[in-house]
């Protein structure tokens, strides 16, 4: 679905959000196979991917895509790299599209806003023989849920969390990851934006007719479950999303998960976006995505993941995840401080 | 934006479904304030509304749109009485839309398979003139919530239920004129196409981009709060169900009523079309809705509805009404049998 092979490269847009608020750059420098050759965000121009990111490959950041083209970058894309609240196309990244479609590379998003229905962009990638790949634009012939996940052959485990951007598609990752350094067949589900440019396949289910998205999960699950013996789910939002909880709920009895790993960001006290909307007690959530699952297919929070970044030191970071762990009643880690191996034995 | 008045009249097509599973049929026999001329059921050609459906205007049930045609009748516009799950057109319908068109009738249908998107049913109606109203295609600017709607300048009350069909439209509709009996200028809002055939205004929730439908309800719900002192908003679907809970999540949290309605079908035993998904004892769905509404906006079950016609005797359901009430621990009635009066206190 997404055309992108290991020996491609891409420049990632990232303005004025990398890295914090760029979960698609990140992830995407992060896991995906392809290399990124820039990362562009007119703010921090002249700084290094290094500078934020460890554990990555390194890039310089710039601030547009001429900018990237002068430096000697030739990338076979450009990749939208930030999705802001409503998933809007912000006027001020046209230039930088516009710029790499005449320098013959495609474009890769994943905005609610379809680039291959802006006339302009159609038009001049028509001309320039590129491609304008849409990631969240759902497939046409999705259906109802049946109601059938449960029969799914294969040990299914959704990330759950407190809030969007709390680690789900990063716990999910490094949970596949985990798996499979210990030889099991371990698949990742993609469900969002960046999982799919990462994975090269999945259904954006928040881009979903509502009354489908619980279908759209049910399908992807049967199909994988077909070729791996356990599947990690990339969660979606909150179950207490003033927005998106109903994407959740949806994959919440759409997967019918065995296991359900709990995330959440260390020290968010309120909704993103939303400041008047507080975080509640970590023990609520454990009840309610539980009571939640039970009458359509029962599923425990067995394991959790934290997200400690806001913490310098290891040992703070430490105990921080084993006071998460005892809210959650359930072991937890930080995959990225401490490896998902450590909650492994609990999902499996 | 259902281009129907009160001086016109339809013909409803209910094909094998009249009166038990044709909600839509039902409702606007019921609740639309133009005149039904005959209504298509080809199992009970021959018999009569009034020998299924008390309380409304009475119409005669013929096979066909032909027939309907030959028995004299002169309608503005055929309307699809019925939603199959999943919301396809069943092609042995097709006939009489042809029928219709051909007649110089509009066809409006709510269905999640559009007629205006289907080449044969447009080019007809091009040719003759006529209108396909496709009430379940949302606005093409809808977005995300803000998480706004307790910002209302209202009161709201949301229906929500243990199963689809539990009457939720009906217990919304009800209880709007019963409150306007009293004088409340009370406003009901249409969530889905058989409310919105009726109300001529509205937005299918289903219908919608998973993470626009909260967005979807609060819009509706401040645009509605400008005009009314006490919304009704008609509930989708139940929290427990295999496909749909995601949307009830999504009325749920963009609504953010003060108070919820919880409706039932008395004797329904597993979630309807989903045969191995037992209904959980009425208990659990009050903690259920009510914990999920706490973390985003609390709200109470502060009265309940009963759909007693599976009891022929009037005391046989009144019995059944005082059990379900006991049940939600809060006044309840059936608002066909009883009237919505009854919990109109608990809910002001």
């Amino acid at each position: 679905m997404v055309s992108l092979d290991p020996d491609d490269s891409v420049v990632v847009l990232a303005h004025e959000r990398f890295p914090d608020r760029a979960k698609t750059a990140v992830g995407v420098l992060r896991y995906a196979d392809y290399d990124v050759t820039a990362v562009l965000d007119r703010a921090r121009a002249g700084e290094a991917v290094a500078d934020h990111v460890p554990d990555v490959a390194d890039a310089p950041i710039v601030g547009s895509m001429a900018d990237a083209l002068d430096a000697g970058a030739d990338p076979d894309a450009l990749l939208i790299g930030i999705a802001p609240i409503g998933g809007g196309f912000d006027e001020s990244w046209r230039d930088d599209v516009r710029t790499a479609i005449e320098a013959g590379c495609d474009v890769v998003a994943g905005l609610h806003y379809f680039l291959g229905d802006d006339e302009a962009f159609a038009a001049l990638a028509a001309d320039h023989g590129v491609d304008l790949i849409d990631v969240r634009r759902p497939p046409d012939d999705l259906t109802v849920s049946e109601g059938r996940a449960r029969d799914a052959d294969a040990d299914v485990v959704l990330t759950v969390g407190t809030d969007c951007s709390t680690g789900k598609m990063t716990s999910t990752l490094e949970l596949v990851a985990a798996a499979q350094e210990r030889g099991i067949d371990a698949g990742f589900v993609p469900t969002g934006q960046t999982g799919i440019m990462i994975a090269g396949w999945g259904v954006p289910v928040d881009r979903v007719v509502a009354d489908f998205a619980a279908g759209a999960v049910e399908r992807m699950l049967l199909d994988a479950a077909e070729t791996h013996d356990v599947l990690f789910v990339e969660g979606q939002g909150t179950i207490v999303h003033p927005a998106y909880s109903g994407v959740t709920c949806s994959l919440l009895h759409g997967a019918m998960p065995d296991a359900l790993v709990m995330t959440h960001s260390a020290g968010r006290e309120a909704i993103h976006g939303y400041e008047d909307a507080a975080i509640p007690p970590i023990e609520e959530y454990v009840d309610l995505y539980e009571s939640l699952a039970a009458p359509v297919a029962p599923a425990a929070v067995a394991a959790g993941t934290l997200d400690t970044r806001s913490f310098d030191d290891d040992e703070a970071a430490r105990a921080a995840v084993e006071e998460y762990a005892t809210a959650i009643d359930a072991p937890a880690t930080d995959p990225i401080r401490f490896g998902a191996d450590e909650i492994l034995d609990a999902l499996l």
